[in-house]
Order: structure tokens, then sequence, then C-alpha cells
């Protein structure tokens, strides 16, 4: 549980960034090296390898070098955890709108907003 | 679409943190005083609305004053709209199996791995 919290925050802090998220929609179309990720952005290197650090910290994608060449990957089963932790709270309301219904039902006449 | 962006990166980031992920659970239940929201949590008083400042500022929660007390309420718009990237990444996936299968029937014989 606590791991998968510590997941969470990791997940959650990687995707708070404009570059990262657009980094993880290009690598959902495959693979790419640094070197083609950088490119769309008007980035220093040096800056632009703290993202993907940042990425690679979180497990959102994996990475592997081939003499200079860095190439990097998605991994969409972390990607799908962080996806369920909102499937999550909607179960959740789901499951609190039931509780009211059975409750509506058992009451007769007013019922006030909250 | 920038503002959409900026939307995302707080939003995001109020979800990278345990504290703030627990609020957004019990809100989920129904609006909650900012003293019934701080009760399970182990904590001084102004961290906590640190975090309640983090979470209304992300737009992910609303806060109403009525005397000296506050209520937050749950903004699910804005925590659906976090989920919407999620699903439009894997729509992207998906469009880019459709092309794939589109290229493998037009292939014959042996494909690689990539």
């Amino acid at each position: 549980m606590d791991n998968n919290q510590a997941a969470l925050d990791t997940v959650f802090h990687a995707l708070a960034d404009p570059t990262r998220r657009a980094v993880i929609q290009r690598l959902g179309q495959g693979s790419a090296t640094v070197s083609e990720l950088a490119k769309p952005f008007d980035m220093a290197l040096p800056s632009f390898m703290k993202h993907i650090g940042v990425l690679e910290a979180s497990g959102l994608i994996g990475s592997r070098k081939t003499g200079r060449v860095r190439t990097c990957t998605l991994k969409k089963k972390r990607l799908a955890a962080a996806e369920r932790w909102f499937e999550k709270q909607r179960a959740l309301w789901a499951s609190r709108y039931d509780n009211l219904d059975t409750l509506l039902e058992s009451m007769t006449g007013d019922t006030d907003e909250n």
C-alpha cells in the first residue's frame, strides 16, 4: 500500500509537466532515442535529460543504451496504475450513490440538498 | 490548449501527494469541513491547510466559509479532465495499432519485432 502510494506520488509528479507529458505521448507511438524525443523542444539537452530522468525514476519509461545512443520505451503498466486511481475514485462515488439510493428508498417525503 | 496544459500541471502536481489524494477520496463521499478532513492525519493544521490550498489552486476542490467553518467540496469535472488525459493516450496507442494492422496486412511474409 505504501509502495503503491509512493509510486503514485512519483508518477503524478512526473506527469505534472507539459514536456514530460509530451514525451509520454510520443513514446506511446513507439520507442525513440533521446535525440528524437528532444527534437520538438527548444531546450538545452541537460534540461531535457532531467525530464527523462524524472520519467525514468517514476517507472513510466525505461531506457537502454547502445553505444552512444539511449533509446526510451514507455512502460504502459505504470501509466495504467495511475489511471486506475481515477477509476477507483469513480467506483467509490458510484457506491456512494448506491447507498444514497437505498437511503432515499427508505425515506418518505422531503429530502434536503445534503 | 496552453490553459489546458497549465491546468493538467496543477492537477497532477496536486495529486502527487498521499494526503491530498486521501482528501480527494474523502470528498468523493460528500462535502466536509476542514476539521473533518484533517482528523485522520497526524499533521499540524497549518501544514494541512497548505495541502488544502494546493488542492483549491488546482481547481480539484472548492471551499466556502460560513462563520469560522470552512467546508470543502470536490470538483469532479476537473478530476475528470485529468482522467481524460489517460484516455487520450490509450486512444493514440489504439490508433497506432490500427495503423500497424493496416501495415501488416499490406505486407507478406516476415515481420521483425519492431
